[in-house]
């Protein structure tokens, strides 16, 4: 074989991301920016609430009037009038009296507080006897108190879940600036793969990791773009190859399972522009034979044809890339596992980090990693599973009962 | 208050998905099912692989041919010719015989094994040197041992990932049966409440709920469909929500925080058609004046509008129902959490389920939840948490140093 592999560590790959640049932003609409990741700073230009609103039904009034009330010694207050929702208040609340007010009812001047309704009891059509005192600032929400104008409380490269939209559109953006999503050229190889559409053959499978890679890329926040099966031709991968740079942020070659058509993955990413090979060999089962090259400030990559390997190694490291290129800062990644008990002995290999496929099961409270057998081609091994476990590279193997972390998929 | 609260328990609020209809079904493109759920069992219509495949670089050959051979007694063997990919082999193997193969290639006849280029040496062009032996079917895919024609992998109820979206791409299905998105209709009320679009006056708010429960409700596998702001009128909230039940499958109306606003949601609700108030008060907080109802076979929701409380309440209650409608079965559902060691005491009542917001911080290999303080009404405590803790309603509270799992949102 032509290319050694001088297999790397997945942080040695990882480091590489910075080779990359980001994409560029773009302006959306607010109600299409949830899940993606903020390109600049958000300032609040309002203090959120603008008023000092109530949080409870009952009535505003001086805290200070109601000290010492209880249920056995009541105080009475003087009802004044009511706080209408979405109005400036036009009275004002002195010592001994009390204003109606709803909850998101805006505070009248001199009022501080909110006695809930459930410690009162109406007299008659302007007193009510109060069971209890509340503090100045009970019940109330300040002005500003949830934001503060001039704060900054999102930032660029942060992602926008439910709430930082809400946020949002508290701040009244009727649209965002965000970057966009990533491109991803996705191209299969093999004489072997015929298209999804067709009936296989005698020593033909179907493609699968164009439906595969294309679902995992959108769910990492890419765009992806299929250019279909390239048949075991240098030349025919170089063009596409070529063709798939020019019109994405990344591109992504699965397959390449001969020997020979390996080789080409490398020759059609030394073809490119500027073409430099990074990687070649990551110390990962299954996901080895990786390539990482880049084309100018493009990463290409070449993953195994093996429909649960090349999951393995887009969920490993792939993703990862696809977030650096879409504009996520690295503080905002949320990577958590889920804690289990393996339920039976692991080999492995020193010297490479192996991923297994694992099936999570709760029983008796403690949730146990029960590995999912078969052979790591067999694409029902990750219908069965709900993540893997990774046995790091100087470990030997797992024992039955150890504590593994789970990364969902 | 006319409607007193019979407060229940978030099981029981559960317990009544079973009054509401799985909605109907639909044929969509493979590319377009990731995320849906499958509305019928999918069945193998054909062995995968459909032939005996390498998994390796090497030669196909007969196991028993290899017996004995070692580094220091090597096997000798004739290379009678080389399989083509994605071809049936016209050769045949016999004993002390090998043909070249690549990974996917389809075993020749004769051929029961493959072994790895890496343990062979070529002598000349047709006599390699072996130095392991393989048993039969080492390193060779058996046809139908990833899926076996007939077999029922996908469930109807199943959620479709990635991965199962390759299965599907596998066995040939350009289009797959699913459920339908179930239609939700969002309705915000309140009179002190404006469109994003406006700028707030004294003592009114952005509508911030139809922007995170739109959200929620995209993530919860449901299509949203927005009503907009219903301004504090029965007339006109019970319009709305009639024009929302003709046109959805759910109707989740948002606010309501006056008193007699709260009266107009429960009578807007039983004016319409075969209505049925099934649940007024759930012991969460926050989330209490929580309002279940249906028409027909139609669910209604009531849920407060603080914005947290809103999206506490969609977490807990409503997200379970848009799945039940969605056609998810349960045993598809997958909520996992992650357990984390509390920062500092936890007051809580006794009697109702509390939710708590957190951040995740690891310290030392240990994961940390961090209560986010801050009143419930303020999203800016939602902004900066990971997730949920639970404090179950028996308990008074929790300490310190506590074992919690963290529900992520």
């Amino acid at each position: 074989m032509k290319n050694f592999f001088k297999v790397v560590d997945i942080e040695d790959v990882w480091d590489r991301r910075s080779a990359f640049p980001v994409v560029d932003q773009e302006t959306l609409p607010l109600a299409s920016t949830v899940g993606r990741i903020l390109s600049e700073a958000v300032i609040a230009d309002l203090d959120i609430p603008g008023f000092a609103r109530s949080t409870m039904d009952g009535y505003a009034l001086q805290g200070a009037t109601t000290f010492g009330a209880t249920e056995s010694n009541p105080g009475y207050l003087t009802v004044v009038g009511s706080v209408a929702m979405g109005e400036r208040p036009d009275l004002r609340v002195g010592p001994g009296e009390a204003v109606r007010i709803a909850t998101g009812g805006m505070l009248p001047p001199g009022a501080d507080a909110v006695m809930m309704i459930e410690h009162t009891e109406v007299l008659d059509d302007t007193t009510i006897e109060i069971y209890k005192s509340v503090a100045p600032g009970q019940h109330v929400v300040a002005q500003g108190e949830d934001i503060a104008r001039g704060n900054a409380l999102l930032a660029g490269g942060q992602p926008v879940r439910p709430q930082e939209a809400g946020l949002l559109a508290a701040l009244g953006c009727e649209t965002v600036r965000v970057f966009r999503k990533p491109r991803i050229g996705i191209i299969s190889t093999g004489d072997e793969v015929v298209p999804v559409t067709a009936v296989p053959g005698p020593g033909q499978i179907r493609d699968v990791n164009s439906t595969t890679l294309t679902a995992m890329t959108t769910a990492a926040g890419g765009q992806p773009n299929v250019y279909g099966i390239v048949q075991d031709s240098l030349a025919l991968l170089k063009n596409t190859c070529t063709r798939a740079l020019a019109e994405n942020d990344m591109v992504l070659v699965s397959g390449g399972s001969s020997v020979g058509m390996r080789d080409f993955t490398i020759e059609a990413f030394e073809a490119q522009e500027d073409a430099h090979i990074m990687v070649h060999g990551v110390s990962i089962s299954p996901g080895k034979p990786t390539i990482l090259a880049r084309s100018g400030t493009k990463p290409m990559w070449g993953i195994p044809g093996h429909v649960t390997s090349a999951m393995v190694v887009f969920h490993v490291l792939v993703q990862p890339f696809i977030a650096h290129l879409g504009g996520l800062d690295d503080r905002f990644r949320r990577v958590f596992t889920i804690p289990c008990r393996l339920t039976r002995n692991l080999p492995s290999a020193q010297g490479r980090v192996d991923f297994v496929r694992v099936r999570v099961m709760p029983r008796d409270g403690v949730l146990y990693a029960e590995p999912v057998l078969g052979k790591s081609g067999l694409i029902h091994t990750m219908v069965k599973a709900d993540g893997l476990v990774r046995i790091a590279a100087p470990v030997e193997g797992l024992d039955k009962g150890d504590a593994v972390a789970v990364e969902l998929f």
